[in-house]
């Protein structure tokens, strides 16, 4: 066994950290909302794969603050019982012991004064007990609405404030507001209690090992810089498919919508990534600089109504089964104009990329779930081979294939075996399950790692949330004023409309 | 069953060639050294396999010319022989019995008038009987001693004449002369009678799929062309490794060497299809003209004792089995300076390749068989990476593997899973066998075939073959001068000198 000065170290740890290891300093983490879904199926496992990877210190601990009436006994009890149904690792009891000596539960409504001078007072405890150093980060898995109460409390009850020597954080969960207006009031909500560095912001794609590896690809290779711009590249699809419906979410789901859901953030997020400049390095700063050069250049295609699309799933087949359309969801409007399908036609004003349009899509019940970046490129300016034998060559491409099935695949065109000259697409795949015999840490371990030790590299800023909600507010605006979503049947991909876009530039979506 | 009027058309047949059929039209092939071992392992089975993809003519006729004393009914015997032995293809009967119909044998020495006579009545006989329209192919596969006078009873006998309407072509196994001298002499004999047109020198490499498919990849692709250069390329590797000894063919190699034997003409093919610019088209001329272009183009070391490596296999382990070195071999002088390996550092004098080393090396008895072409790229121009996380990552490469294992393998960095960033080499491949359901061609048949239809594209011309020999005069010379070959373990990779080489330039062989 590994010596006890970190929680579980043992042969299971990532070899990747063996020559850096990136171990959380004394420290802990309050979350608020501790019964809702997220807590449950990520952030508790989250923890306990961290722990059992030997990630965190010593005395880590993890306090829940909630309305429910519970003792320390029945939340740790909640917390096994989701480490023990959800957790990427192996269950090891000697790390859940340990983990046990930190765990907490404070009961308690978020304008409840004295639940928030308990919550004070049991970090004071853990800070003695524990030796967590008063360095706590603050998770706010609640509704949105929430936000501000629960920012407020913290900072009446000196609970933002860091001691010197000490931090404090807080996670903020998106939705990061419904459009740049409220995205500001909220900004301005959090600022006034947490200076920007101690902001983190989730977007749990950047979590993700396929969304870092945009990164390793790009700049530590020396192959697809080149022809990483308009002189090669005819364009780039960016695409995040959900074969589910809304499942139990239409309260939070209906008036919001799938571009506010997943383009705003997700998949801007991925357009950044792809498309901005090599940073000067990898710290938080020179990213978030480039990330916010390229999100600045976006520029809006000039007939919304010919090049942006939304569409609402119908009833239809999915996985064998009859399902129903969203407007027959429970607890959905029958007039709900929600978008459960968005496409939206992108350029970026650069040097790189001027007139290589992005194009942008995601739904849900569409034909499966899949998540993935393709770049796609010209075809050669000449073809010396005779038209006959290129017919079923196509446009080279890299796809970045985010989930499932993570890794990356090149299609290009390979001469068939016979004897005339007959060229058709071939592709080469790498997957990381095969390459790698490391398995992928959940984006949410990274990420609440990256909290504790302070890495902001992985969160989007003020700046990037607040570009981001620029693009969208005029297509949101536009489609609010004109008409109603496409609808298509579920467990197809989108409705006719995106397709009829696409072919407008004479280009068709990949069928992934 | 498809019309007759082609062989054993039948669902075999190449799907490559439905949309364009190449058949043969009428023709006949003679096959002078009919019963050695080059005729019987791969010109009769793909003789029988062209036959049975339905792609020769219903009256091909194949006629043997060999000392032995054979009647038709031999030679059939041994041709039904080789083909259940060694084609690639099912036997069928009804297409068997077809060919059957056209097969002859003439029984004769070179020096022969009698015998050349019998040969030229036979064509005669098959014009009528088999409707060959006096179309026929000479195949020399005869020891290079013997190409003179073959050549020149074929014009004696009338045999080189082409009717108006007809034609006739010969056939040159390799070596092409074993210096520019011998091979200027041989070309003066080989023109005297045909017409450059006329004449097909068979490098088999050019005949493999994977060979043809580097002009695929380079000029049907956009992503490719534009890294192909001194910007992006640090160096070329090329390898054509056997691990068999010379075997019985101790009168044919020594005294050649494997400089001669496979630098001279498949490794500088190898070499002239990677580096050279794209063709205006692929007709046999425009190709012979790049290929022509860079060949001339390439520089020698100018320190030939540096940069050239030659070495000789010494006893070894191999396969398991302990196996005698090259001066132990039965029919090899003790003394001999016979090269069984041969490494060759070239540059090409161009705007393209100025200043990118293009490194070749062939040998028998080394680690495994395996021929492919290795472009590595340069490291990217920097690194936004922390030095530490790139520590096992190295250069890009693409290699075309040419065989076994046919196909395309691509080497990048990638990210490790794990939460720090670090980069390691990883592979994507294409695999012909995986890729396509068409099994590939034998070489032979692609350039059986394409003698028969007069399509010289994959045939090297004088001017090649010359150049090549210029390119190697000088280190066979040096190396005639400057002591003997480097012995090397039966079973390794070829001598330290070869090693030292290229730790020279700061880089080191791939190990494939």
């Amino acid at each position: 066994m590994a010596p006890l000065s970190v929680i579980g170290a043992n042969p299971l740890r990532d070899p990747a950290d063996r020559r850096l290891p990136r171990i959380a300093g004394p420290s802990g983490l309050v979350i608020f909302g501790v019964t809702g879904d997220l807590s449950r199926k990520k952030l508790m496992p989250a923890v306990y794969d961290l722990a059992n990877r030997g990630l965190l210190p010593p005395g880590f601990s993890l306090v829940g603050f909630a309305r429910r009436d519970w003792e320390n006994e029945d939340f740790a009890q909640v917390v096994h019982d989701a480490v023990k149904e959800h957790s990427r690792t192996p269950f090891r009891e000697e790390v859940w012991q340990q983990l046990l000596q930190g765990m907490r539960f404070v009961q308690g409504t978020f304008d409840d004064d004295d639940a928030f001078e308990r919550l004070r007072e049991t970090i004071e405890e853990l800070d003695k007990a524990q030796g967590t150093g008063g360095n706590f980060a603050f998770y706010l898995s609640v509704p949105p609405k929430s936000f501000p109460v629960v920012i407020k409390q913290l900072k009446k009850h000196g609970l933002a404030e860091q001691k010197p020597g000490s931090w404090r954080r807080a996670v903020i969960e998106k939705p990061f507001g419904h459009d740049l207006k409220s995205a500001e009031e909220l900004n301005k909500v959090v600022h006034e209690v947490f200076a920007p560095e101690q902001v983190f912001r989730i977007d749990h794609y950047l979590g993700k090992e396929t969304v870092q590896n945009i990164l390793a690809l790009r700049f530590a290779n020396q192959m697809f810089e080149p022809i990483w711009n308009r002189s090669y590249v005819d364009h780039v699809q960016i695409t995040m498919a959900e074969d589910i419906g809304i499942g139990g979410r239409a309260g939070y789901y209906d008036g919001i919508g799938a571009a506010r859901d997943v383009v705003q953030n997700h998949l801007l997020q991925l357009l950044a990534l792809t498309a901005m400049e090599e940073p000067a390095s990898f710290d938080a700063d020179a990213l978030a600089a480039e990330k916010t050069k390229v999100l600045g250049a976006v520029r809006l295609p000039s007939d919304l109504g010919k090049y942006t699309v939304r569409g609402q799933y119908a009833a239809g087949w999915q996985g064998g089964e009859k399902v129903i359309g969203y407007l027959e969801e429970e607890g959905i409007d029958k007039q709900s104009k929600t978008d459960t399908y968005a496409a939206i036609k992108l350029e970026i004003d650069n040097r790189r990329w001027a007139g290589v349009p992005f194009y942008l899509r995601t739904g849900k019940r569409l034909g499966r779930r899949v998540t993935e970046i393709a770049v796609v490129f010209q075809r050669a300016p000449h073809s010396p081979f005779d038209t006959s034998a290129t017919e079923e060559l196509g446009q080279n491409a890299i796809v970045i294939r985010v989930q499932p099935d993570e890794g990356v695949t090149v299609r290009f065109g390979s001469k068939v075996p016979g004897t005339s000259m007959e060229i058709r697409d071939v592709s080469m795949d790498f997957a990381y399950g095969e390459s790698f015999t490391e398995s992928s840490p959940e984006a949410y371990e990274r990420l609440i790692l990256d909290v504790l030790l302070g890495d902001s590299n992985l969160f989007p800023r003020t700046e990037e949330v607040e570009l981001s909600w620029k693009i969208l507010d005029p297509i949101e605006e536009y489609w609010d004023k004109h008409g109603r979503p496409a609808q298509y049947a579920s467990g197809t991909w989108g409705p006719a409309e995106a397709d009829e876009m696409l072919a407008r530039d004479g280009r068709s979506w990949r069928r992934p």
